[in-house]
Parts: structure tokens; C-alpha cells; sequence
């Protein structure tokens, strides 16, 4: 196992009727920015539980935060938190609304010359935030327990993340009937990308980590298992309070710590996001099972790992049982409605030259635990996705 | 899943090396009491590495701390601590340093007429303590990532734990390596006492808690694979640091979030160790394989789940596979050393009565995650343990 830190400050209120609790954990004479998407929590019930939690406290309220959060949409949050004083910031809805949350925290207090430094330095300079409380609406992202943000910035056609323990959420309310009246679409997205993110910290090399691989495992068979069934049925509390927690376990940084992890597929998938816009779980789907295959080689003794204990693939030669993992992978995605090919999409297969020339140009010369994913492998990977 | 709300702030600093790490966390002018028990620290290395991290801050020493941690022994270091204006506590030992540390943090700010009112209110009232910060050199009780504390008072014969968020330690470390040179004795009570404390939060009616029962077979397996290789080989880095590591997970409240909990076979257990001053964590082996048989009715669908996940048990009637599970429980403690009958204590089965006295005289009805557990089972099950 690799020495490691771990620290997640956040305090999580889980369960039906949790909002109240904002009322417990926001001072009385705060001053707060309601953060929010579309408006949907204006339809679900959420905004109203959400206000009368908060009393008589001032709030104010920024609409309009997009799926893939805009730097410039949030510099106008910003704004209004320096002109009214606003001393917390209250992420209503999805890992969107969370990142743009952890940005506008960020910025308000930053006093350097412009706050898109905060992303070109990945946050690594960043020495305060405004103290966060979240009201998760979307189980997907894991945003509601860690410290990172992926902003975009659309004028000048860039995306990137930031990380810093200053943006952890001091509280994020999780409350499964918020998440009820979601569209199949995101709940599938959602499961997904949790999916991927467990992937992403587990289908690497052995490193002598039991804990953290059981626990990874313990996440991808109950998506696996809840998948199914909260799909089937929206409003079963349980499935769907399952759903929750396993999105938030897979990216709270336990199942990370003392072991290397890999995030190309994560890295790819952007760059499909970028140039198609396909939803960001879309891609991961596409890029996962083609990427398990390409990397069989390195990741084998994980792959058969992953068969064995995820899948129950016991029967084959070393190779039968990674391509049937591989095969039940792809399977799950398709099983909740995520198709696996770019041709579902109507994307070319000369996207696989694109996407490898485009992370070469911007000096990417490998990716993924090993470091041995080069730009050619990256074609490769894509080729096979067509 | 039961509504819950979580929160561990504890920092961990995990790995070869890391006591380095105090001189980052400590103040430069803080003022530290190091809280130890009966000085192998000073044989191992240990302290030596504490002091040269501490470098020149004001360090005062307090040795001596027991097993179950006594109150009149650490009213002694909270004398110091007052006196010296000590404004850190940092115990460097196992989960009974640790313990005591909790009290002596809590115990300087208090400002009742006596602090043994810390553990008659169960340190409900508890407003304020000393920043903690640990040293762990036993994998066992969890201590280093939990706010609970078990504290002893032998001038009256008393034990009594309390429980506040006030003293979760601000940060630990544990450094595997630090443990190498403990007796085989020791870390098979580890062992034994971390494999209890996941059955006291896992190993009671099913509460659609998917990850959190994943989670627990996880710790469980782990320690089941992990205990013959760490006690036959003690300075095997990797199997050392899996124990350490998933005996910190066991109670370090992440298994215990949304569902119900037992602890009867803890109650149980401290009788035994009053009355008999058998090691802790025997207690548990005497008691468990017991309870699992006694409870077999109101735990049936757990302890299926558990001959199936935990032990791969799949094939014979429901009765013979908790049979086959319970007989591998106590395999399990026989095999790591741990004797599971009473007569191998040399205690007569008239302790079976006894303790059900006890209980009851204490106005005890019942215990257990359904309050159905009376003091006349408590006697059924430490008769079976004749």
C-alpha cells in the first residue's frame, strides 16, 4: 500500500426530509447565495423545503448554472456575492451546480488578478473559499464530498478542474426524493459515471490495498444490482437511497487512498464532450470497455481481479475471463440505456485521429496509471469505439 | 437505509514514516503533553521518531497510562496539563492511550465540579476539549478516527464510555511499521477486536444499506485473509498495513451509517472482564459464536447474507449454513490463538448467572439492535460458552 492522506471534513445529513437541517447548520445572520440550475427544483418541491429551512436568513438567488458549469455565467454569481456581502454559498442540484459552487466559493475572496487563475493553477494556490453548504438533487459526480470542480469556459473553448481542500462542502444535505422526479436519462447518466469513477481508482495494478479494492468492488456490484431497479421503478426509496450513497462513496476519496489510479477514460471522454458534445457518461461508455481491452496487458491482473469478484467470471483461460468482464462492462452500460459505440452517436470513426492528434498538440505525450497510454493507443482505443 | 448523518474530520497520515508529519500539523509554540502507556515506545523507535519531529516545542511526558485506562491515572496528566498550559494532547500508543486521551482533552476545559461527569453523562454535555492529535502503534480499536472513549475507574469499579465529536483527533497517524515489534498476543486481540466491531454494526436485521453491508463483509474478508500472514510473518509491510488499515475502517463510523446497531456481545464481554480480567477482545470470541447461535432467529437473514458473502457458505438448509458460518467464527478465533471457551479461562459456568445478574440488578432489560436480548438469554449464551 502507498502512504497516503486522507481528510473529508464534510458532515453528510442523509434521508428523507434532511433540508430542515440547514437551518441547524447555517448561521442565523448568514448571507446566502442560493446556487441552482433550470429551475426544476422549483417544480420538485426541493426550492420550497429548501426556503423554509432557511427562514428568514438573506438569500440571494443566481439561476441558471449550465451542465458543464461557464466561468462567465458564474462570474455574474460572483458579482453579486461581492455587492451583497454574501458570506455562504448553497449549491442547489446537480454536480454542475456543486462544481460552479466550488468555483464561485473560490473566487469571491480571491484576490489575485483574474480568477481563471484558479483553474490554470488547479487550484493549488488557493488559500480560502467562502464555506459551502450543498443540497444534493442528482447522485452522479461525488462532487457533494470532494474538493474538486471542472469549470468550463466556452469563449475560449477550454474545460478544466480544479482541486483544493478549501472547497470542501462543510455539509451537503443528501435527500433520495429529491432525486425522484429526474429524468431515466440522468439517473442513467448518473449511475454511469459512478460506475466509471470506481473504475477509474481501481482497474489499475495490485498494490497490495484489500480494503480499498473490496470496498471499490463493494460500489460497482450495488450499481450493478440498484441500476436495474431504480430505473424500474423512480420512487422505490431504498433502491434509490442505495443509488445516493454509492455515487457519493464513489468519488469521496476513500476507496482512492494508498493506490494509484488511472483517469484516461475520464480524459478521452472529454475530449468526445468537446468536440460532439455527448453527455459526459455517453462517453465514458464508449471509451471504457475499448480501453479495458487496449490495456489488457497492463491492467490484467486487476482485470481478472474485477471478473472474478465483480462479474463471478471463475471458468476460461486469462483472456476468456477479460473478455467476458469486458463484454458484461459493455452490457451494463447498454442494460440502462447508455449505447457503447460512436456510431450511436453519429460520430465518425475519424474522431479516433482527432481526439489522439489533439492531445498530442497540447503536448500529452501519455495517460493512465502506468503512464503508458500514448496518443497512438488513444487512437486505437477510439478506432475499436466506432 | 435509516436517515443519518455523517461526519469524521480526523486527517489520516497513513504509511512508513509519516510521525515526520507532526511537525507539519503541530503549531510551532504549541505546548504538548505525550500521553503514553508503559514505555515500548522508547524500544522501538517510536518516541524517538516523535520527539525529533516535535523538535523544540514545549513537550511534557506523562507514562503510564494502563490497559482500560484509568481516571485517577489521568486526572494526573490533566494536573500537568492545567499546570504547564498544555494546549495539545498527543497520545503515542494504542487505543487505551488513546482513550485516555480523550479524556484528559476533554477533562482540562471542563468547568463542572467533577469530570468524572465526562462519562456519567455519556459526554452529552461535553462543549469544548484540548486539539488531539495521535500516535497509533496497535490496530485494534478504531479510537484514532472515532470520538468515542471507554474510561475506567477501579477506586469505585466502574467503566463507562462517552461519545462527542469534541474529541475526534484532529489528526492521526499510523505508521504500520511502528507495530512490527508487537507481541503476536496483542495483534491477535486486534484482530479479534476489529472482526467484532464490524459484526456489532453489520450482524443485525437487514436495512437495505447495500453499501454499508458491502462495506462490512469488505473489512471482514479482509481481516480473515489478512490475520494468518500478519501473525506469521510480523514484518510483512503489506499485510501489516491491510490490518492497520481495516482496523481503523471497522469503527471509524463509515459501516455504521443508515443501519441498526447490536454491541450485545460487548456489554456481555465487559462483565467478563470485570470479573474475571479476561483481555478484551476474548471476551468477544466467548461470546460471539454464542450470540450468533441464541440469536439465530431475529438475525437469520443476516447471518445467511453472512455465511454467504463472508464465508462463500451457499450449499445445505438455512439452519446448516448458520451453523457452518457460526463453527467458522470460531474457527477463526481458535486459529489466530484466541481460546472461544469459558473453561479455557478457567471460569466456571456459574459466571453464566452471574453476569445476568449483574445486568439485570443495573435495571438492564434488554439489549441488542431489537431490545429483545434479556438477561435470561445472556444466560443461555454464556452457558453454551461453558
Amino acid at each position: 500500500m502507498d502512504n497516503f492522506t486522507f481528510h473529508n471534513p464534510t458532515r453528510i445529513h442523509f434521508g428523507r426530509g434532511q433540508i430542515a437541517k440547514l437551518d441547524r447548520e447555517l448561521p442565523a445572520d448568514a448571507r446566502v447565495l442560493l446556487l441552482a440550475g433550470g429551475g426544476s427544483i422549483k417544480q420538485n418541491g426541493v426550492y420550497e423545503q429548501v426556503k423554509k429551512a432557511l427562514g428568514s436568513r438573506a438569500v440571494f438567488e443566481f439561476f441558471g448554472v449550465e451542465a458543464n458549469p461557464d466561468y462567465d455565467t458564474l462570474m455574474k454569481a460572483v458579482e453579486i456575492c461581492r455587492k451583497e456581502k454574501v458570506d455562504w454559498i448553497l449549491p442547489v442540484g446537480g454536480g454542475s451546480v456543486l462544481d460552479g459552487a466550488k468555483f464561485v466559493a473560490a473566487a469571491v475572496p480571491f484576490t489575485g488578478s483574474d480568477p481563471w487563475e484558479i483553474l490554470t493553477t488547479q487550484g493549488t494556490q488557493l488559500k480560502t473559499a467562502l464555506p459551502i453548504g450543498a443540497v444534493l438533487t442528482l447522485p452522479a459526480t461525488g462532487s457533494e464530498a470532494n474538493g474538486a470542480s471542472v469549470i468550463s469556459r466556452r469563449a475560449i473553448k477550454e474545460k478544466l478542474a480544479f482541486i483544493s481542500p478549501v472547497v470542501f462542502p462543510k455539509f451537503s444535505v443528501l435527500d433520495p426524493e429529491t432525486t425522484f422526479s429526474l429524468p431515466p436519462r440522468q439517473i442513467a447518466n448518473g449511475i454511469g459515471d459512478a460506475f466509471c469513477h470506481v473504475m477509474e481508482q481501481y482497474l489499475t495494478y495490485p498494490a497490495a490495498a484489500a480494503v480499498q479494492d473490496r470496498y471499490a468492488e463493494s460500489i460497482l456490484r450495488v450499481l450493478i444490482e440498484v441500476a436495474p431497479k431504480t430505473l424500474a421503478n423512480p420512487t422505490d426509496y431504498d433502491a434509490r437511497a442505495n443509488l445516493v450513497w454509492a455515487a457519493t462513496c464513489a468519488l469521496n476519496g476513500v476507496i482512492s487512498v494508498g493506490v494509484p489510479q488511472d483517469w484516461a477514460t475520464h480524459t478521452i471522454g472529454h475530449e468526445l464532450t468537446a468536440l460532439h458534445g455527448i453527455d459526459h457518461a455517453r462517453t465514458l461508455a464508449i471509451v471504457l470497455p475499448n480501453l479495458m481491452h487496449v490495456q489488457r496487458g497492463t491492467k490484467r491482473a486487476k482485470l481478472l481481479q474485477y471478473a472474478e469478484r465483480v462479474w463471478d467470471i471463475r471458468e476460461g483461460t486469462e483472456d476468456a475471463r477479460i473478455d467476458a468482464a469486458i463484454a458484461k462492462t459493455r452490457a451494463f452500460y447498454e442494460n440502462i440505456g447508455i449505447k457503447t459505440k460512436l456510431s450511436d452517436y453519429d460520430v465518425p470513426a475519424s474522431v479516433a485521429s482527432e481526439v489522439a492528434k489533439r492531445l498530442a498538440s497540447r503536448g500529452v505525450t501519455a495517460i493512465g496509471e502506468r503512464g503508458d497510454l500514448t496518443p497512438a493507443k488513444v487512437e486505437e482505443i477510439l478506432r475499436l469505439a466506432a
